[in-house]
């Protein structure tokens, strides 16, 4: 019985407890147990994820790509480009390994073309109108990709059509010094300028000429600013070397400004209105025409005048004279002027981008962008190919994991591929002025990786101060390229670095502050926080300005893989660096992004501003006070966010805490912003990273408000000075305000 | 047997039962319960607290508020300023019914003052300076409040100093049709002009005067304007009635922009960067003053010249003749001058706002401000103080909720008492300059209670389209003063109504397109969706341009609680319906503000448009279509958002989902913003809301582009219309883009 009982019991107490695990685990509970998306919301970034992504990346699908990108020309809105935006949308549209979802967007926009029935002519003709000497038209053959009907001939979009003729005259690189010291010996009025491409933008070259009487401009590439001196295409240049071969011509935008010239602030559409040509400004107002060193060197040797200073002179075997103007007295081209033919027009015409998403899981509203242009000059195998390779082996390695229920980020991606970026970054200026509002809302972050890799031996990143540690990370988690035990990160602190006095000895990121790219419009424009990433040059073993087959009709496939990146494993671990950092941006809890790096690069600034200006400005009664109290209201807010994000235990806190301080961490930039700060620079509104022309590593508004102020010694000019130093202070202290505590 | 083993079953049942039910609901579940977070993001208003909120505001508080705020004259800076700073302190300090942080904010702003020493003066003067007729310095007392010696003479601030005399002549109310036809029977070259004050802005009168050469302008408040033409104060004016006596004089500011002036874009901290006063624009450039009608009479009925048209005429017992220049021959005033001494003189002064703060507990980034300003130019018992007491009733109700620990908001509220309004809005404008990236970030809107009561007939409200609907509901609980079973909703329907398509018939709520009080900043330059409630006039009993005793020493504790609103009932409606509408706003779930709204305004203003317009400017080859096309879009993202907060179970899903919509609802304002759309406009950068002169019921910069374009006829005035239709149609397409789904 006592059995029975103790059976009974026994058994009762088994059900029981089998009935008190099937209530508490096996019933969902109602009203009190959390929701599912309670865990979702907490989630941060699975670094096992990212080890799948990088192991996956593949160097061959990156070669393949790019040989896909660069079997014809692509120039912006020609056939060849129309071919570009169907792989594009063929890869992001795959059911396997595509996007969420890609499209199409487009513009109507301003492009200059010359004409191909009416090629530019350069020629030498003496006093009767003989043709002395013509320069060529078209770049030299070494493979089937130069003799493909649809390379461009070498020209100066932008530049104005016209047939000026008149004496040479050698202007080194065409800057407003240039032509100073040139015009001291020598009456410019009517001549013809050659210059060298590097010291001033393109378009200024002429810009700058103008005013002198001048009335046609050439440029040429010169051997010493590109080819490290060397000029044989014997056995010297490529297809012997990497180096431009003599017939090379550097093709380009002439212009100051970016984004379509004829809808300033306005999305390039249809029936947007635009300003009349004629308005248009930053062009240049003469003709102006890029050739060859071959042939410059035949017209720089030739010149008369004065011998120009040895820093004009360049890496021709013979001296750099100014120009009579004209000729010498010994040259057969004596007494000859030199002829510019210039048949260049303007057309608006439909430009593309394409666009590929993928939705985020929880934070939708937020955006990661990560864009690169796709139109080149000729077949653009670098400049733009070797970036679009990289990011559509990035989008198919992603989208295979989004495809196959693997993964879904936390924010949502954008994927830009921009069209008409080399006519001045006009497609994702465009994007950004269509979609300003909600780009300005919503973006955490705009990855740019446009020429992925300019050579094989490091990495180069230039950024905000507050992405400077995410790409820490990624590039810690990264092999070097050829080197089996060396990170990305330990190679390229041995090759750029500097002392941080938060970090020590750390690599070297850059800043953006100028318009290389189309980081542009997202940092100057929409005051996104960016970074733009590449691989880079061994400094040691080359001065070249850029990779010599640059805006060349040699920048192909075959050049790329021989010269540039054998293997394609710099592609490969650009594409692992920048889709470690575009992950981490998307999937992180916190966003990895670095408040204090920030205060640091302020505070640098600062030091600098305070060294250079403040004895003289204190002297005109202007205080540097408000701004240095704004610098470390600054700091101590920065600090002040770090410690709320350190001291906080947030995936067991509310989602709205989290949100609240990305959302400090994402519109950080924005509260630098000041539309009214430059009214002379189009587009550029960030107080911090706009151009400047001082040359001083500070504060770019107040650096060129002194340097003008000093020049002229006008009291209006130091007036301006007192303005802008108001201006970045209070925008400082309001990027201040937006960190310390919400309220 | 078998009854023992059902027994078994039975007894096994019951107790697996019981396990389930002890597991499920008796032992807390570890991981997986939910956090104490999960209820409070979702959680929505609480009716209850509404209606307890309702019952506590208190008449007799907000009566003895405006007693306390009215002792003494309170211009901004005066000492009488800083007892209101003082009190407004005290009061949001309080530990038992304050809130939870105040404090003052410090500007140093340019203001504009008479001198007390040299008070103006108005005389007539004949050939040998002989003074025939002196005009009143100050306003006759009828209390003892107008002989407090801080009552600040009657005077027009920044308007010059100066001497001017010369004949009189009668300029209507001084628009620049007014100088025009003038301008056609009289030379006004070196003549004071007399203008009424209505029909232009204070600062219109002077700066529409000097270009036909009129040296001083005088301004005084016809009877027919304010007082329905009553005049006496026998037995017709105050203190026998609300009209204004003979001697009252309405004070102002003369300037068109708003904010301080010398500190444009920056908030006027000590270093800050100011312009030149001799930069400042938009201020008269001849010296003007105002008078009493008592004094105006005088001047008027003595003058020469032809009679003015009817339209002209005031309600004086006289023709409103041109003058001749002067006075007719039978005035014993004949070929007498009208002399202006003028002693005004600007200063650089430091005007406080007072903040005070109620912390948001769910989202505390989330900003509900409610501001009013708190200087006067006398004893200001209508403006603003009756706002003022409002406020400080409003705060005393929550705070004590608050300090009684019985509510929290779940957004962050913010109380602004401004400085300096008086002068051109200049506190809350500073405000706005100082913290513009903070604000623009995170403020759902702005309530702006400045004269809460103009009279006590009807509500009054004003606001971007969106705020609306919580208006209503507002306006729906709570009776109307006077009226017991009467809510404010069904009275104010009775005075002021109109047909909505969607809603039928509703009160008409008008839209914030100038700049008559602090919202301005707020809508204008950051964007922010913003309403203004009051309390007003019978149209069908007054045609007083506004409360008689504006800006005058009558508008007084005495005249306020006897013509105005005795017993402070309408006070009371006041402070409950906007109480109502800022909790709705602090604690709602999902943001009360409708985007359809919206829409149908913007339908509204495209009707009219496309009437006025459409025809004409498809004769100039202007397409209106991609503004139409616009406002279809915005209408089906409207829609489309209304879908997805209708059909979410927003409470039970993740809060990042509500963030989310209650973000694209917050923001949507800020989508029409743009700082280049109105270059001649300062700080007016809200497409939809800018202010016109073009006086048509549509888009203001399209309105006013087109009304140029068909005045002057010029090709290059249309291309500026089909520009701001590009910008409009572009803002409406953005503000559409942020509205459809995020990504």
């Amino acid at each position: 019985m006592i059995k029975k009982v103790l059976l009974g019991i026994f058994c009762g107490c088994a059900i029981l407890t089998a009935g008190i695990l099937i209530g508490h685990y096996g019933i969902i509970q109602s009203s009190s147990s959390a929701p599912a998306w309670v865990r979702d919301v907490a989630k941060d970034v699975d670094e096992s994820l990212i080890e799948k992504f990088l192991s996956e990346v593949d160097n061959i699908q990156i070669q393949e790509n790019l040989r896909q990108l660069t079997k014809v020309p692509h120039m912006a809105t020609t056939a060849g480009d129309e071919q570009t935006v169907q792989l594009m949308l063929k890869r992001w549209q795959d059911p396997e390994s595509g996007l969420d979802e890609a499209w199409r967007e487009e513009y109507m926009v301003y492009l200059s073309f010359p004409d191909p029935k009416n090629p530019n002519k350069v020629t030498v003709v003496n006093p009767s109108d003989t043709v002395l000497y013509t320069a060529r038209e078209k770049e030299k053959a070494y493979t089937s990709d130069q003799e493909n009907p649809e390379v461009v001939q070498p020209y100066a979009a932008y530049s104005p059509a016209g047939h000026p003729k008149g004496k040479l005259v050698y202007a080194n690189q065409g800057k407003p010094s240039d032509y100073h010291l040139l015009n001291q010996t020598t009456n410019l009025t009517g001549t013809i300028a050659i210059t060298r491409y590097g010291g001033a933008g393109r378009a200024a070259k002429a810009i700058n000429a103008a005013p002198y009487g001048v009335i046609g401009v050439l440029v040429y590439t010169d051997p010493l600013d590109i080819n490290d001196g060397l000029m044989s295409d014997i056995n010297e240049t490529y297809p012997h070397s990497w180096y431009m071969p003599p017939s090379g011509v550097e093709r380009g935008s002439f212009n100051t400004h970016y984004g379509d010239m004829l809808t300033p602030y306005l999305a390039a559409k249809e029936e947007t209105y635009r300003i009349p040509v004629g308005d248009i400004t930053g062009i240049p107002p003469i003709p102006i025409q890029p050739i060859g060193f071959e042939d410059a060197y035949k017209l720089i040797c030739e010149l008369g005048g004065g011998a120009a200073p040895s820093e004009w002179q360049g890496a021709f075997n013979c001296t750099y004279n100014f120009g009579g103007p004209g000729f010498k007295h010994s040259s057969s081209f004596s007494n000859s002027d030199v002829k510019l033919d210039i048949f260049n027009h303007g057309e608006v015409k439909n430009s593309s981008n394409v666009m590929g998403i993928i939705r985020g899981s929880v934070e939708p509203d937020r955006y990661v962008i990560y864009g690169n242009h796709r139109d080149s000059w000729v077949h653009g195998a670098i400049d733009p190919s070797s970036g679009t390779s990289v990011m559509l082996e990035l989008t198919r390695v992603l989208g295979m994991m989004v495809k196959q229920g693997k993964w879904r980020p936390r924010r949502s991606i954008i994927f830009g591929s921009w069209g008409a970026e080399e006519f001045g970054l006009i497609g994702s200026a465009e994007y950004t002025e269509q979609y300003f509002t909600k780009l300005s809302e919503r973006t955490v972050a705009y990855i740019n990786v446009d020429i992925a890799v300019f050579a094989n031996a490091t990495l180069r990143a230039s950024g905000m101060p507050s992405v400077q540690n995410v790409i820490f990370t990624a590039a810690k988690q990264v092999n070097a390229p050829g080197l089996d035990s060396t990170s990305v990160y330990n190679n390229w602190i041995r090759y750029s670095n500097r002392t941080s006095p938060a970090h020590g000895t750390i690599p070297r990121v850059g800043y953006l502050s100028g318009a290389g790219s189309d980081y542009a419009a997202f940092v100057h424009y929409l005051g996104i926080t960016s970074m733009d990433i590449s691989y880079t040059y061994d400094r040691s073993k080359t001065n070249a300005r850029i990779y010599p087959a640059y805006h060349t009709a040699y920048d192909t496939f075959d050049y790329s893989s021989k010269f540039i990146d054998p293997g394609f494993v710099s592609h490969q671990a650009i594409a692992r660096t920048a889709g470690n950092v575009l992950i981490r941006l998307a999937d992180s809890l916190v966003l990895p992004l670095n408040c204090s790096d920030y205060a640091e690069s302020l505070e640098d600034y600062l030091n600098t501003a305070v060294t250079l200006y403040q004895h003289q400005l204190k002297d005109r009664n202007i205080s540097m006070e408000p701004l240095k109290r704004a610098v470390a209201s600054f700091r101590s807010a920065a600090a002040h966010l770090d410690q709320v994000i350190h001291t906080s235990d947030l995936a067991n806190e509310t989602p709205l805490k989290v949100r609240r301080i990305n959302d400090q961490l994402m519109l950080l930039d924005r509260a630098f912003l000041n539309p009214l700060a430059f009214p002379d620079k189009y587009a550029y509104r960030h107080v911090i990273w706009a151009s400047s022309s001082a040359g001083k590593s500070t504060f770019p508004g107040l650096a060129d408000a002194y340097a003008k102020a000093e020049s002229s010694g006008q009291s209006s000019d130091w007036d301006k000075v007192h303005y802008h130093l108001s201006v970045l202070s209070q925008a400082i202290e309001g990027a201040a305000h937006t960190l310390v505590d919400v309220i």
